[in-house]
């Protein structure tokens, strides 16, 4: 339990607010003990507004943390969130020197694409898949030339609808295609989020809804999604 | 045979042109037999650019005078092809007094919705699902409300790919869900060509392309997809 | 004063409520008294949330049967709100049977264009401009040929910065010139709202400020604003 | 005279295909002569598709160079053009250190934001105003870290209509606000050609033309274009 977690262990936290288009919440949450002499793995989640939220009381963050420390794990890893509401693969791009390189962290998730493909028709600035797939291919090989394991994870959904009738559905299949295509060239593991929720709303959304079932609004997650996310993270993670 | 076809029968094309985003080309179809004491049933193709090209040679429009004639038909039926290239529902109702009622059919087939789609990313000027319902609703109480048969057809593709991951199949099952369920609500038959083209596709795309299977660009038809369309038309005109 | 107004006439509020996309308040304004025989002149003006907002207490609608009555002229006219929130100049064409033929007007003003313009980038469903053009006179067409004096309306604003910098200064420029176009086309008295509301900010608004002078949100009338075009299609009205 | 420049000089021409979006053209030209003994001054000029063109014959780098030349200064600059077409911002600092740092360049000519405006509509993949900014910033900052003397340009034109009613006027002069705003702010020199080619068409094209006075399509510049900026860009280089 988190409780117990705090109680034996140690927790830090670090907010740093970015006033332009929303704020970044880092979260260090370091099980560690007195006595350890074991080398904590640090590990950042690099993504969007889903993954900003994931440091707070049942984000995936905070279940991945609760998770550890509930298997005695919770001493090895520190979890520190890096989302920024808004973001899409060149933002993270721009800020990984600050965010990410400058932390030296053993792992990094990468957890990013729906604000590429939502934004073309909500703002008419999202990003073509050409561009997606470059930039995500830098953000790669700069991480891999500091001998960072890189986890990659596909954009879960726009809509949770399971007939493919999601406005999104067919950008977010092809640009979770470009990731799942990155994870094999680069041999980086892969979160198969897209997939996953689509299989879990297909057991357990009959009606059909476009929200309620992993996430509150069509993209932003729930008890149930955070889980979701959480338990998959947490088998990658742990692989 | 199109050559027999037109040795017994009489052939009138008129031509009208639209010059400001396109030409509508109006073919009259006459197999009618100076003897022939049976009514003509005229037949209108309203649409887009699909449809505006389906009257030349090769044309789905072409192709299903064709078949009439082979079945010893073409004497009781004269088909008018009123397609505009890029045009939305919203066009075919400013223009379907003129274009429709005007030429007394008993039989309209209603072809749209890939510029509703196609429009929002690539000019930003698509048409809201709410307002294509609208607009498609009162096209339908119109001409129902002169009696003439009603079929509709779903918007058939942009892109072919198989895995549901063209740009715009999310929206393109969105919008082909409302002319079906606009097609029950209204009694109307149903050519369900997103639903045909799908299961061709499944059958003669293994490669996953993009087009060149049933179009030649993502949208616009083959000879293979103005078969599939003139096929599946003739079958409901015939039912 | 609105309240002598009431005390020597007659109010009659009817409000129809559209649950889909907004709610159109129709307010019958008639200042008639029990001798009068002259004919009361039925003034419609039609547009979209901007005009449906103008019913209410301090709306421009509001403002000019406040001011007709001032001017002891408020048996002379009836004034009808229909004005629906997101409306484009398509949606109007395709309820004017209902909202404004039915009731047999003498007078509409037409007031529409910030949605076809702003949907462009907000939601991917704008008008283009020729289809503007051509909708707007198939409204235009349809009321003179009931003899009614159309009054056109330049869209006002979208951003009330003075040095062209708004967004969609460019498109509300080019579409505010084809209804200046169309209202001497046509011989159709124009109120150029987007011409005044840049004459007045360019002496009221030194701050180059978004919003705030004549609007609330770049967009919605503000106090200024409701009076400015009050003032401008009264004049028109009378004139 | 180009051929002087040639016969009394030394022209290098290394040419880097892009096959994804375009190509790049890596210009050299060297007027140096073997005795000289000052320091050649090396030039970038960082941009789109519109500087990817420049180093053909007729474009502005290759008549600045000619320019040079004719003063007797060709031996003191090399000219490199690193332009892509499609660029926007984003894409300039994803490949700096490669087209631009790499080369060690005295003098970097920023020449963006057509791109980033311009998609917005075409393919709803535009750049937000506020990562615009935050982009070339960072562009800026990496740049003179390095002492590098950076020269900003606003971009010129999507249209060439002077009463601000092209599409994207809005934007265009917003966004070069922010080109200023930086300049002033980053104390770098500005070539401030949006405000040079309206003044230019203010006088030369009486008929509102929307291309074909500097612009080929409304974009891409013609003989008249190529030689309004090569002349403005040489002024600032010289000062």
């Amino acid at each position: 339990m988190w409780s117990n977690a705090c109680s034996s262990g140690q927790l830090k936290k670090g907010i740093m607010k970015n006033l332009v288009r929303g704020w970044i919440a880092i979260v260090l949450l370091i099980f560690g003990t007195a006595m350890s002499t074991m080398k904590v793995k640090r590990v950042i989640f690099f993504g969007d507004s889903i993954t900003e939220a994931a440091v707070k009381p049942g984000g995936y963050i905070t279940r991945i943390a609760d998770a550890l420390a509930k298997k005695g794990l919770g001493d090895q890893y520190e979890l520190i969130g890096a989302g920024i509401g808004g973001n899409k693969v060149y933002d993270l791009y721009l800020r990984m020197d600050d965010d990410v390189l400058a932390k030296n962290p053993e792992i990094v998730f990468i957890f990013i694409g729906v604000n590429d493909v939502w934004h073309k028709t909500s703002f008419g600035t999202g990003t073509d898949a050409d561009k997606f797939e470059r930039f995500y291919t830098a953000i790669i090989k700069k991480l891999q030339a500091r001998n960072i394991r890189v986890i990659l994870c596909t954009p879960a959904v726009i809509g949770e609808k399971t007939d493919y009738s999601n406005q999104q559905d067919g950008d977010m299949n092809r640009y979770s295609q470009i990731v799942r295509n990155l994870a094999a060239k680069y041999s980086c593991e892969l979160v198969d989020l897209r997939q996953r929720f689509l299989a879990y709303n297909l057991k357990n959304n009959p009606e059909n809804k476009e929200s309620g079932i992993l996430t509150l609004d069509r993209v932003h997650l729930n008890d149930q999604g955070n889980q979701l996310v959480a338990d998959e993270m947490l088998e990658a993670l742990l692989k």
